[in-house]
């Protein structure tokens, strides 16, 4: 049954409230009520005064509140004819669950648009001037989560011999095993390494270093989550005015003497 | 030598003009000069009616302005003082050459920051209601162009096996070849493929079919670049009233069955 309500699903960005869209904020600016991830960053609701606002579900933490309770809450408001936000962070379609929300509204016959956000893996890069892509560097980049939904191994050689800049969502928990697995699938010990935590907001920390010595770098520095984990010889380019780095100082020319 | 000038990198987003951030808005806002790609769409230049405005280059295409006089332009203006923006399509720091001017800015001791935007890979998956990650679909998304800088051959094996979304950019000229490279490096024939030409802009159009079948059925429909092609199961879930459906009409059904 399809109604006059209608289902926006909006990336927020990655934290800092102005890398959110111009489109996103329409979305809000016009919004009933809006489902807010705990992630999103809560000056961005000033887009939307007039709304009605909830609270609901953590990404990567313990007291989410489940996927099936929120797909109903969408569904059930969108037939109530109500125009709303599912506002995440990120983007919705990047490791936030926007395509199980989708399907649920699609089988339902509810209205739905989507609105893509600035990913958080990315715009972490961006933040630290770290190029996920470089001429001569790399292939491109590979955004992955730093585990498997049932537990099995990732494919850690392909992932190596893909030659592309990895950024690793979710993987603080998992950093040790990451770095041991990764080595052991070929990749150079001296590989540069780049933690962010909370990328592009104001609490924003990254660490520098070798995949080989983040996991004790990084529990040094007590790194926590949410944080992005960045493997690639695009490191080197990291900003020394913005990142704390260890063991030695990249030389971000050798990068343009590459090549 | 630091001066009063400064230039912003900016990534403009994937062509719908709503697609660009509050924080790219506000950089152009205040430009005094700004360089833009012939990729990006001029509608944004609505947001910087005070700034000179300088085409420059086009990716992928023939008559490009040179990278090092384009570098050298960038140091020179900042160097009379001047607040440039450097606007380039979709995120300077996916496939945008970003890296390279930030470079030659950083050698050069000039005053830069860089501001990403919405990458046009990512942003074309969206507009067709593709998920780029899905939850026991795929481990993640991969980024790549459809050759590399020397010519020598991607590593399309590893591409495979990372069992993550392909998305390849700058890759329509080589499409017959990618197709072939993959299934011989063991992707199933039977493959979601979708070619996304012109993607979030007013005339974007967009095919879905299989690996094996795309080159002939983007051949049939005359798809050009600018375009996005996008490989996985995630296709499934395209938009069939967005998209083109070609050989069979995927069931959706069938990928949240997977799961």
């Amino acid at each position: 049954m399809t109604t006059a309500g209608k289902v926006f699903l909006v990336g927020a960005g990655p934290g800092d409230p102005d890398l959110i869209t111009l489109k996103a904020i329409k979305a809000l600016q016009q919004a009933e009520v809006v489902l807010v991830d705990d992630l999103v960053n809560p000056d961005l609701l000033t887009h939307c005064p007039q709304a009605r606002i909830v609270h609901v579900g953590k990404r990567g933490g313990c007291k989410s509140t489940p996927q099936p309770f929120i797909n109903r809450m969408l569904i059930a408001l969108a037939e109530q004819g109500q125009i709303v936000v599912r506002l995440k962070g990120g983007d919705p379609f990047v490791f936030g669950r926007g395509g199980e929300e989708m399907l649920a509204l699609r089988a339902a016959g509810v209205a739905y648009e989507v609105i893509p956000g600035m990913t958080s893996g990315l715009s972490a890069c961006a933040s630290m001037d770290v190029p996920a892509t470089h001429r001569g560097l790399n292939h491109g980049v590979t955004l992955v989560t730093g585990h498997t939904q049932d537990g099995g191994p990732l494919p850690w050689r392909a992932l190596v011999e893909s030659n592309t800049t990895l950024v690793i969502y979710m993987g603080m928990q998992h950093l040790a095993d990451i770095s041991r697995e990764l080595i052991a699938a070929g990749m150079s010990p001296a590989m540069p390494c780049m933690v962010v935590e909370s990328a592009t907001r104001e609490d924003e920390r990254a660490l520098v270093s070798t995949i080989e010595a983040m996991p004790l770098y990084s529990h040094q520095h007590q790194m926590k989550s949410p944080a992005m984990i960045v493997v690639g010889e695009v490191v080197k380019m990291a900003n020394s005015a913005k990142t704390l780095q260890a063991l030695e100082q990249f030389d971000y020319l050798q990068a343009v003497n590459a090549n």
